[in-house]
């Protein structure tokens, strides 16, 4: 559905150009917002039929249930090797979802070689090389272990990457950012189990082993397993489902996605990385100096805006709420800023409570559109002081060659008829 | 799965009867949760097969997926009339989940003539009654207006009703206490909306009705209308399924879920509420006076204890997680308190961050179990200061004849072999 106006009130002064209004504008008690003037229908008894679902009763129960029909387009987006169709990616539809929290139904995927089909009582965990017990645990020997839960987001490396293109790509904001989704995760603290089997000091990488058919691998540095990484169990409640890594996954909050490896099964502690495929062929970015980063572990500060955004059009002049997501695998966004006349100036956008660290945060501000053309762009600062740089900046650092980590902000120009393009500005 | 042992650590004194430990205790890094004597299996790399799920390739990306085959006892048990079989309810199966949120195909439903198919672009949502401009909105224009997100939970007043029963239930947690979920809710301020249609002082409820085939009506207060009382449009980031409302219904966080009008179409606003059947013959309280409380909308503090509960066993003598929820309708809460002893001491558990208010807290804390009989209990403090009661408490004030507002203490007796038991103790 296309977001469309409601005319503003008069008396108030925008905070920056293009018609960016006050943050706190709607917390304030009886502001008019426009009343008769938006197209409202006044309510006349003798025009409200009965509509037919109130006339037969309606459908059964159900032990799990679905969306509605009517909301077919709010899927994950398949792009995958027709000839190999296990190999691929799918994207979370960021653009029909509010909120911060993404269903487990709408998490983005990622298979090497499709999703394995494990069963639980055979999975095991082995924990072998530098370690002075080594042990191999069942499930069931797992749920024995203390549980913590926490909110954050798991984002590809190379998410956002049509932004080094040379044109911008005219997509939904989902098919372009996501590549990044966020749930409650609950699991057990690594550091409990690396501490079972007594790790030992000389340890400086985990290599990470996925029971897929790919036998998808990296390598983890030790401290980031012993600081915030989970085993994790559950998505959003309920156990991880079979493309999310079921019987088990590990996160490791901030951190680019690759790491956290799913269908879990087995942690070899050693001295010196792998250099498997995944941290050499891919996930590293060639400079212009012509040397590669490697390494790259955490996914810098970014933000875009989810509504209004291509593919959806303005309905004319008037009031809209402007709403977008921020995130940084730094810590907490301490702010976003938007502006509505290409960079020229901005105005923080209000942030939704609980701010969480490493964690979706959506923001929100309310917009005048008077009907000109104009470009909305939209930066995250995190609480590092870490400032979303534009895309010159990137580009200036990390040359036309990059293809991980791309952060830059996102510029969408609104044309006249309403439309909306997403340009390089 | 079964929780079973850890053998604890010998240096660990308990803090309560029973073998309760100090919540503290995960938190402390390099602490020997007993190492070769849980039964572990000590790595032995000849004996690492590779699992037959890693020499066929997986299966293919899904748009929207659903849970593991392995996992189908974590669905919504259904208790409806066969010969009317949109009358009933479901349950969340509390006890198959973690942490705090309840995923949207697990949310508790409670139907009085099924779910209706309703066309968003047919519906509308109509204000009429004591306002001065009555209007109705499509649900294109409801888009216009700046939205929300809320995490809280959504709770029947018929929830835990067996507790009224003269001999304590024998089935699991969620089938029990299971009418109680919790997600996040994103809509718009229904305050917005009313100043929209020009409310008018006189104006002390609204009568909020469904566009399902029962045509499902209450009365809300109009001080809650205005204060925290959302139109939502989302659950957990995606549109609201039709069984929980599609395309919108009303969040009241903290009150009973029969003031949550599921498929909202009217909102009349009077004077007098409309004494309709789900706030007199339904949603009331007979007292031992003779008189019925009515009007009850607040859900008081409660908790339960979900890990271990009846239909596990534990597997012998060692150490565990015990595991739970709490959640009060008048805000947050501020301590949840185990029992090993059947009440006669307490520990306070460890609180999962962030503490919302009016919302679910999961709550967790190590026991050792030495393997004698005993009866475990949780009660749960809110920031009122109000504390959950025991069940002989609830009585002598209530009587025996209550069917709505059960929140007393919920006690669980550990046998000798290692199965649970609710009681009344």
């Amino acid at each position: 559905m296309s977001p469309t106006p409601i005319l503003p009130p008069d008396d108030l002064e925008p905070v920056a150009g293009g018609g960016l209004l006050d943050r706190r504008m709607f917390l304030r008690q009886g502001i008019a917002l426009g009343g008769a003037g938006l197209g409202l229908l006044a309510f006349d008894a003798d025009a409200t039929d009965v509509p037919r679902w109130m006339k037969t009763p309606g459908g059964p129960f159900t032990n799990y249930g679905e969306p509605s029909a009517y909301e077919k387009e709010a899927i994950r987006w398949i792009s995958a090797n027709a000839k190999a169709p296990g190999h691929g990616i799918s994207w979370t539809p960021l653009h029909r979802l509010e909120g911060t929290i993404t269903p487990n139904g709408l998490h983005f995927e990622r298979h090497h070689n499709g999703v394995p089909a494990i069963d639980p009582e055979q999975h095991r965990l082995t924990l072998h090389g530098l370690f002075s017990k080594p042990i191999q645990f069942s499930l069931e020997q797992l749920f024995r272990y203390p549980m913590v839960s926490r909110q954050c987001f798991v984002e590809c490396g190379g998410n956002s990457n049509a932004g080094w293109h040379e044109e911008p790509i005219q997509t939904p904001v989902g098919y372009f950012h996501g590549l990044a989704s966020s749930s409650e995760w609950t699991g057990i603290p690594l550091s409990i189990l690396l501490d079972e089997a007594g790790l030992q000091p000389e340890a400086r990488w985990l290599v990470a082993e996925g029971a897929d058919a790919g036998a998808m691998n990296v390598s983890i540095p030790i401290e980031k397993a012993l600081d915030d990484t989970l085993l994790a169990l559950y998505q959003n409640g309920e156990r991880i489902r079979p493309e999310q890594g079921y019987p088990m996954r590990l996160i490791l909050p901030g951190f680019e996605a690759v790491l956290n490896v799913k269908w879990l099964h087995r942690l070899q502690a050693v001295k010196e990385p792998l250099m498997s495929r995944n941290e050499t062929a891919k996930y590293t970015e060639l400079e212009p100096s012509g040397k590669a980063r490697q390494f790259t572990f955490i996914m810098e500060a970014k933000s875009v805006i989810t509504q209004p955004s291509p593919g959806f059009r303005l309905k004319g002049p008037g009031l809209y709420q402007i709403s977008g997501l921020a995130w940084s695998g730094r810590g907490t966004i301490r702010r976003v800023d938007i502006s509505a006349d290409g960079g020229r100036s901005w105005a923080p956008a209000a942030l939704q409570e609980p701010l969480l660290s490493k964690c979706f945060t959506r923001f929100r501000l309310p917009w005048r559109w008077d009907g000109s053309p104009l470009i909305l762009k939209s930066r995250a600062i995190d609480d590092t002081g870490y400032q979303q740089p534009e895309r010159s900046t990137l580009i200036a650092e990390r040359g036309q060659r990059g293809y991980f980590h791309y952060n830059a902000i996102v510029a969408f120009a609104v044309d006249s008829d309403g439309s909306l393009r997403h340009v390089y500005a």
